[in-house]
């Protein structure tokens, strides 16, 4: 039997779906599992966007341009200069996903053995677009008792070595759900300007901002239009995950003529997808008050809820739909794994992300958790119910801080 | 301004959409051009398809699972069964089309620098693909005078190194037509036991075979289901190139679980599509009859229209929509280019794919183009027409068989 590639092998398993298995077990024994562990909003699709599937009037679902239609590209440029990003229709390339415009950006800008800095912890699948394009991940690590600030300019500027060819971040961050300030932002500016790297930001949590909190685009630092590849999506701003519709978009012409390449060799992104997706654009206002009104509700329930319960810690993001919780715990895997094997609460139980697989660092963040507070408020109020009673019994409780030095390694 | 990678620059532009920018020129100016470089049928979508799309009543356009969902697994699985292929649920994993299944089976079998030997003319995108997985394609050589029937066995194992890892082949072919034979698959079966490799075998065209041929895939081949891997989709059997749902098949377990690594990180193949595409499987077999019927009369229109002008060959396929002829020109590529700058006939011209781009070797197919018969029957007639009149009076024609050794080479 011929062997699989050393890439397939170092290809991680996603952490968000890896103990799906116990999930699944669980409900079977008839247990209620709330799912905190995944980022599929249950916030209906805009209308509009539906509508437009529905009286879609195409005889052949052709292929679009490998860039995506021309008349999406012009109008989500247009939707960028309405919330004061300055881009046009040739500064973007439509993806399937921001996942495949993360391949493509890495594959674009780095070859096998190059290497990339992000704050750690980070979007877990950004480990996994770094193996499928041989890149190294090198991370620098972000702690909850900063909730998740950027690290110091000389801690990233330690990493730079010959091989490093850009940084990324996520902003607002999947999991941490900070927002970088705009003098974050401008120190990342003048460490990617003096080091000549790339930088990439993944901005997909936009419209996801809380407490008055504005969001500060990478495409906006000046005098780094060149150096800039940000990263986009509908999945969450529409709640249209599964339309599989995102974008690469840069200033840098040759970094946008190699991409397209990559994009030429893939056909096209899905043209049903890109339909909802434009009509996606004419959601209104309204639409996104309430769901930003909603999630401040829910975040305010979880996060709240979280402190309330002696030895957790959890900072209050000001965007995104996710936080990370320390628990007062051995290990928050094992953790997880017992809270659906072992644990119920009046024949409830909850699932989340342990944290350890959104670190590069080996032994990191092992105390804490990811929590997409993505389910209604009576649910996530439940949850944390849940929560609480299950550290009441958890049979590996810790004091708390005990293992906070190995964390910290 | 930091550089792109490599890979980046080695990644080769379509040769497909390469004279697109000519053909846009001629367009402008007012002609008719013949599109026969683009495989995008003008067949109608199956109103099941189209109907499932408009009638969709999910509220939320969530992700599926990362191999799609379980009942478009059961249902596919169930269709390859009908057409003898003994395929389970477990076996599928549904991609974004047919592309990124290959990508995902070229980083599950290989690693930078490992070989994959492909019979040329092929899928220029393999290419790609192989650029984007860093893997180097091998070609072996099969010509327009048997109608590019699969190279002798000794010719393939000469091609076999230590580092080869996977024999790649497209069936019924693109570009060629040409359908491979059982003992020719059985040759292949031989030599990939043999020498311990996989064999991929992209069979998207399996449902457009003519003159009574049937097809055979490789998924029957005895005693190597553990090298087989097959790719498919829907693209052109219903018509839904733009759905950009394909799918990766495989009795290897260690394979399996490997490729669904990659499909983690991509999260989900597109969910409306995936929608689309259970909806075609009950497509009645009443519309395949009729659209094998309408390519046999646009084949034969094109073959023999394209046999009938002086000097060209074009041998006839038994798959596919597309056909390979050789044109008494000094160069394909300056031939076709001439056809959208220079040439009209009665306000019309046509465009081809020149064929160059499907060899991997130099100086290979430069006197050969691939034409797909996409188009309706009296534009076929026409697009003959216009060939005819353009060799009459194309500048670089040149007599039959004068760089025929060059071709070989």
């Amino acid at each position: 039997m011929p062997k699989i590639s050393t890439k397939a092998n170092d290809m991680p398993a996603s952490p968000i779906r890896k103990l799906v298995p116990y999930a699944e077990t669980a409900k079977k024994q008839g247990k209620i599992v709330y799912h905190l562990n995944i980022g599929q909003p249950d916030i209906e699709t805009p209308e509009v966007a539906l509508n437009a599937i529905k009286n879609m009037d195409r005889k052949v679902i052709e292929y679009s341009h490998s860039a995506g239609f021309e008349s999406y590209r012009t109008n989500l440029a247009a939707y960028y200069q309405k919330t004061g990003i300055n881009v046009n229709a040739e500064d973007i390339l439509i993806t399937t996903g921001g996942s495949e415009a993360l391949i493509f950006g890495f594959m674009t800008t780095c070859d096998l053995g190059d290497e990339i800095i992000i704050p750690e912890p980070f979007y877990a699948n950004y480990n996994g677009f770094a193996v499928t394009a041989g890149v190294n991940v090198v991370p620098v690590t972000s702690y909850i008792e900063t909730g998740f600030a950027l690290p110091p300019v000389e801690e990233i500027e330690k990493k730079i070595t010959s091989k490093t060819k850009a940084i990324v971040i996520c902003n607002p961050g999947n999991p941490t759900g900070y927002l970088y300030s705009k003098s974050e932002l401008e120190q990342l500016r003048d460490i990617v300007k003096k080091h000549d790297l790339f930088l990439f930001a993944d901005e997909v949590y936009r419209e996801f901002c809380y407490d008055g909190a504005v969001p500060f685009s990478v495409m906006n630092l000046e005098g780094i239009e060149d150096n800039v590849i940000m990263i986009d999506s509908v999945s969450k701003r529409y709640s249209m995950c599964g339309a599989r519709i995102g974008a690469l978009i840069t200033k840098n012409k040759e970094v946008m003529a190699a991409a397209l390449k990559f994009g030429q060799a893939r056909l096209s992104p899905p043209t049903i997808d890109q339909i909802a997706s434009e009509a996606a654009l004419n959601t209104p206002q309204s639409y996104f008050d309430n769901v930003v009104a909603e999630y401040v509700e829910r975040r305010n329930i979880m996060v709240d809820g979280l402190n309330s319960i002696p030895g957790v810690f959890c900072p209050k993001p000001s965007g995104a739909f996710y936080c990370v919780a320390k628990f007062p715990v051995d290990n928050a895997e094992k953790f997880c794994q017992w809270l659906l094997e072992e644990f119920e609460f009046e024949g409830q139980t909850v699932m989340m992300a342990p944290a350890n697989g959104f670190y590069s660092s080996k032994d990191a963040g092992t105390q804490e958790a990811r929590i997409a507070y993505v389910l209604n408020q009576d649910s996530l109020r439940k949850a944390v119910i849940c929560l609480g009673e299950a550290l009441k019994v958890y049979p590996g409780r810790v004091e708390v801080g005990s293992t906070e030095t190995a964390a910290h390694n």
